[in-house]
């Protein structure tokens, strides 16, 4: 579980993992979508210990998820805001969240809802959209090298795609 | 980032991160969705230890997300089948890769590109969707507790509204 072993790797889900892939980042993200934004709201949502919160900020602002900026309130304090990067998680999170009500749902059933606000309509959620606007499975997309894979990704992938077919 | 500190949130998100928000978990389901059915193959595609490989395999198929079945071709060999509820992932899946991509690409680009099979495009990736198939996007949402909330969440999601005001 050592960072380094996934940083090794050369796949994007692995990359994407040996930032966001910890719990408590993930955790921490779902509190910036939520609008949290200073490190007093962050440890009083998620009751964390102030050296991880420290280390997965910093972690996540390293990596230009959060662009760290000077409270307009009170110009000591920093506020942690969603980069372009970070708001780019969102159909994750989502998936994550509503995934976890079917999962593991509450005793009385759904505890969270998600409407779009201009509607007041329960969202679709997260999906995988083809170019024209279809809804995808996994069964209906196939991968391909592209100009960054070396000869090993390559092989794996036309390993992959005989399994498939 | 002991299990349990999770699995007491209320919180779905927490709960999906519960199972499988570590990340040889979702290296396997990425190699589950690409295919790889045997403790042979995600062994020889990860090349993690028999016993962490083992004991991921167990959670994810305590979870419900695998499906164990006895392999056709070997009668001693199991296989690890995703269910409805592992398929359920896929968009998670394809955001982290997608993000991956954006976030660590490749030096000489995309590493690996998603084709819609039946028409060779390349896919649009994972969204969220709105009921009438709008993309949408952190500021389009609100959250409402459901029939499931407690009385504390129902407090934290009226917090956030406020916040998010």
């Amino acid at each position: 579980m050592a960072n380094n072993s996934l940083d090794d790797v050369n796949c994007a889900v692995a990359q994407s993992l040996s930032v966001i892939g910890e719990w408590w980042s993930l955790m921490i993200l779902r509190d910036a979508f939520h609008g949290v934004k200073t490190f007093e709201g962050f440890q009083g949502d998620l009751g964390i210990s102030t050296s991880v919160l420290s280390r997965r900020l910093q972690t996540l602002t390293n990596a230009g998820i959060f662009e760290r900026k000077k409270s307009a309130v009170d110009k000591r304090s920093w506020e942690y805001h969603l980069s372009e990067l970070g708001l780019e998680l969102y159909p994750i999170l989502i998936g994550l969240l509503q995934w976890g009500e079917k999962y593991a749902p509450g005793e009385g059933g759904e505890r969270l809802r998600l409407l779009e606000k201009s509607t007041g309509k329960p969202i679709r959620g997260a999906v995988v959209l083809s170019a024209d606007g279809q809804a995808l499975g996994p069964r209906d997309v196939r991968f391909e090298p592209g100009p960054g894979a070396d000869q090993s990704l390559s092989e794996l992938i036309a390993n992959r795609a005989k399994r498939l077919a």
